[in-house]
């Protein structure tokens, strides 16, 4: 049977978004369905004409382009709308409107391709009757549910193609290299990119650090004769004891407030006790953007396969997901309960303390 | 309490070999035990000078090279050695000598890093008493028992990046662009890089292909003004019908001969049906080399660390494996059982198809 | 003063044709011209439907991306046109036809983009009134008169890219590994690659090779405990003294026949002296795609520019070409007189040979 | 005639800096001479076990790595020696001493890579009888009497990466992202990186940019539907104006004072103006590090080999250098009399403006 659906992203970057616009616009046509892509997230059921649809020919070439053909946007909360009056910025709640276009539209499914921000205002409009699947997007891959989400791989890949660069700088001239990544509450992407990179020293939320620790960790290795030292810091990372503020989320999450530049922060922590050169780079953007790898084609086609085979069988509510070399769904509502963050006595972090990494403590 | 034990890597190149050395000797030496290297396979243990210490400093620098720098041969299996009798090469068993070596080391463990054939060597030798664990390599993926193995993903990038640099020519040129992968009996390069790639066909051993659906699919292609095609083509891939031998391997499994030139083979054969230009271009050994994906050198650098984990529990005949995000064991005589194929009727395969990929059937 | 102008592209594929079509699109149009893209070169002018607007809005994005957007061919010499007559194929001579519709389009200035084929083709339209300007085009680097042409840069990255990743594995396994590369009668890719991917020998068409000094060499290197080679052979490499085919081309120049799969037979002559094992790879295609290198995004981008200036200027008959750090012009006649080739006694090989390595004298 | 010589490198990262090492190893060595590698630039000849000898044992393996494995630092000036005095740092003339360990060497030719500082420190020490030859080194190509230098063909292509990064970020969120990069005088990176990249806007030390001007050229570029922009800031670049500061260096060359952030100064300028989000990465170190481009590679090595080629003629006080196709050499006192910097009423930022490339101007 002939359907009408359609799809939008939403939140910040993340390699392999148009991976899964395309795996969506390939699997309807296949069923022979319509597809609307709805352009700069939810924004756009508010504005026609930015509702247009996308064909085979639509999609054509985007698998190795970074970005998203469909553009986003970060404002484009339906029930906390920003709007001008009168000079001042305020919100208002335009949900009813929206879902009023969605209904005009006559969708059978909507593919919500998101993070923990848009999968949530996703389950609200699902509560007032929009038929919705989900897609999970986070470029720190901190969502419950999933082994791991597209546009991580590749984030890893950028920051350790990074530390290799700073290696032979550090080791050249004895220098202290820093490299702040992404990760405002789970430092995979640290971790992960400091074990391939070869990092000395990695700092991660999950582990607040010990700054004397750490001290002592780069002037032993000064004593053996590797006059330099690779840190990897994650944006979210805080010292012991200090900082740390705790705010209480809705639906109980305790999250930790981003502090800003961190890199920096530590950096001149550690100027107090060492006297090797220090260096910060900040990676920023540039890990959310270029062709995604490989792997996030792959993982990101086939969520869009997914989500379309979910609308197909009417599983609303259900997130596409990863588990082991599956593809499978959760409940959105799951996924979105809390984070997904390193478990400080875990497995990965036992194997990173193994091959040397000092982690702060 | 302080142990001594060994290390070799047998068969083919595999990227994050180095990695898995380095993740052995940071393990090891973390528990004060002591590292041999044991040169070119099984090989080294008949040559006392093939036999060194490894420490922290041997892998300094290691984790981002190719190759390995214990070195390796495939003709290295001690039961059934190579040798030059009387200008004849014949084959003996030095098995013998090849345990006293062993004994005489007085190894606490010995990890071999290896495919199918150097983990039956250790299973064999395993018998005879030598405490061994395995870590998985193939860079076909093939090995039952494990989500992915080490150098894969790496081989999947190469074999992308060169569907990348074909795609563009294809077009311009509109012409069909064969790329062959590796993959003698598994398909997982061709079909991986092939979605990532955004190949039109992609030939797989595990899907015997038909001829004139491919050349069917390739002009029908053309009537929608796509006058050019990708074609992936895995190494093992055979048309249906026709030239597969089957042959009983020890242990009961079947495997298929490899005939050898199927890029080749394949293009003469669509040149019969088709007009436009045909190119055929073979990867090999880049497929085998180069500096190891994140990914590889995450996973390898882990496996080196769980088979020291291995020897210190005492589980010999085990095997370090990925299963989801945890690094786990199996036992070694269960992944060499029979191999890892592409399911023809599974998940991978429809969501490929849903893509509107052509697998030759 | 409004023009207009049109644009194509000649022969094989080459990083950077992207570049030079938006460098002419942008030029052009920021003086308020308009430009004509001709697909499929000059076969192009023939079918009115592919004689194309090529606006800003055309040009957007294809800077980085490999291929030509105007697509290419190797037949449309309309000089020597391809027919197929009562089942036979057949030249014909459609030069009278091309030439009224270029009249017919009005055009100022036709920029030919392309190598020494599609140039001597443009210098006899220009001859018959035709007012052309030319972008040289050769991913050989064989023309003479500018110091490098876009494309080869890249092609060069590609194959030293390839010879880093053979490296490790010739050092692992003890091997000889080979690598053809392009450059039928120019060495340059085999030379500059192999400086810069640390070949151990390379083999180029202008210094015919000595199988048994090749041998000499490989077997010193062995001697002093460095047990594998790696060989880069340019695919117009051939044997001192034998199977080398001159034939006298138009204008006088000798050029050498190719004799195809050059890296494979220098291996089966190799095989015949030596022990190890020798493995070849063929770069092929892969030299000509992918994303052209910064390096070529420019010079083919300032290539686009001055074909515009020389419109501008009235400076037909001419070409864009690179001395130093400029671009300037010079006669299409000049340029395609003869071939750019590696001088034997000049200052490149003699570094190359100051650098230990061999040349296969 | 057998001869000892040495070699040391000086300054800032800059990758190529081993093909240069590597290649006057080999250059030597084939020649009979013995080589001696100076560690952490003059400061080596200082500490005696700096002073190693260097064999083809030593150079083998880093022609495609970053970095230098000799060292370096920016504190080695003899004439201008920092030590601690009763807790203060002062500035010594140790040069006296240098050249006594230089004599005890007997060496008969000193290379030394270095940029501007380093080449002025050779031409005193020169001048008081060490027999020295140059190769330039400096990551902003801002070194006169040579086409280029070797490493700054990588860090453009890893600015231009970075931007292919960005561009698709800007695009998708419609954004202006602000890359900042490296050149504090000269502006070399940021055009090239900025024509390869695609930028809309960039910003050099050579032209001072007009703000207003910069912000009209956005807006324009959103008024025809493109919503997002590519800025290109070097780190010297100042706005029209305000905030130089101009200082006369000895020999009389008119250098400008580094303000520092200067893409953060710009984007804050710029946000008074525009209601778009703006986002600045700062390229940093990055751009210093990295396995060499086979460009840099080459030339590094050939700089090597002609370095020794001028020791051997006996040309010392000449310097390394690249014109055109050719190695030749210059006066080290011609290439440091003042710096190589963009000529604002050139034939490169005619080409950047008929690109369509706003230069705030």
């Amino acid at each position: 049977m002939s359907k009408r659906i359609a799809i939008l992203t939403g939140g910040g970057d993340c390699p392999g978004l148009n991976a899964v616009i395309r795996g969506v616009v390939k699997a309807a046509t296949g069923r022979g369905w319509e597809v609307i892509g709805i352009e700069d997230g939810f924004d756009g059921f508010l504005h026609p004409e930015k509702c247009r649809p996308l064909g085979i020919e639509e999609v054509r070439g985007i698998l190795p382009r970074g970005g998203t053909i469909l553009g986003t946007t970060n404002r484009g909360n339906p029930f906390s709308f920003p709007i001008m009056r009168e000079g001042k910025l305020e919100t208002v709640d335009v949900s009813d409107e929206v879902i009023s276009r969605i209904d005009h539209l006559g969708l059978a499914g909507l593919v919500v391709v998101g993070g923990d921000g848009s999968l949530k205002i996703a389950l609200e409009l699902m509560r007032r009757g929009v038929p919705i699947v989900g897609v999970p997007k986070t470029i720190d891959n901190d969502l419950l549910e999933t082994d791991v989400t597209f546009g991580y791989n590749t984030a890893v890949e950028t920051a350790t193609d990074a530390l290799d660069k700073l290696h032979s700088t550090a080791e050249s001239h004895h220098r202290v290299m820093v490299l702040e990544v992404m990760g405002r509450y789970a430092g995979w992407i640290a971790l992960e990119s400091g074990m391939a990179g070869g990092a000395d020293v990695i700092l991660i939320p999950e582990i607040p650090y010990d700054i004397e620790k750490v001290y002592a960790a780069i002037t032993a290795r000064c004593k053996r004769g590797r006059r330099f030292s690779v840190v990897v810091v994650a944006e979210g990372a805080l010292p012991k004891g200090g900082g740390r503020v705790v705010k209480e989320a809705a639906g109980g999450r305790s999250v930790v407030e981003r502090l800003g530049g961190v890199g920096e922060a530590f950096s001149n922590e550690l100027k107090g006790f060492l006297e090797m050169d220090i260096r910060v780079t900040v990676l920023g953007h540039l890990q959310r953007g270029g062709s995604p790898s490989t792997f996030d084609r792959c993982l990101g086609s086939r969520f869009g396969v997914k989500a379309v085979e979910l609308i197909e069988t009417g599983a609303f509510g259900q997130m596409a997901c990863l588990k082991g070399r599956h593809i499978t769904s959760v409940a959105i509502e799951d996924a979105v309960r809390s984070l997904n963050l390193i478990d400080p006595a875990g497995e990965l972090v036992r194997h990173a303390e193994a091959l040397g990494i000092m982690l702060g403590r």
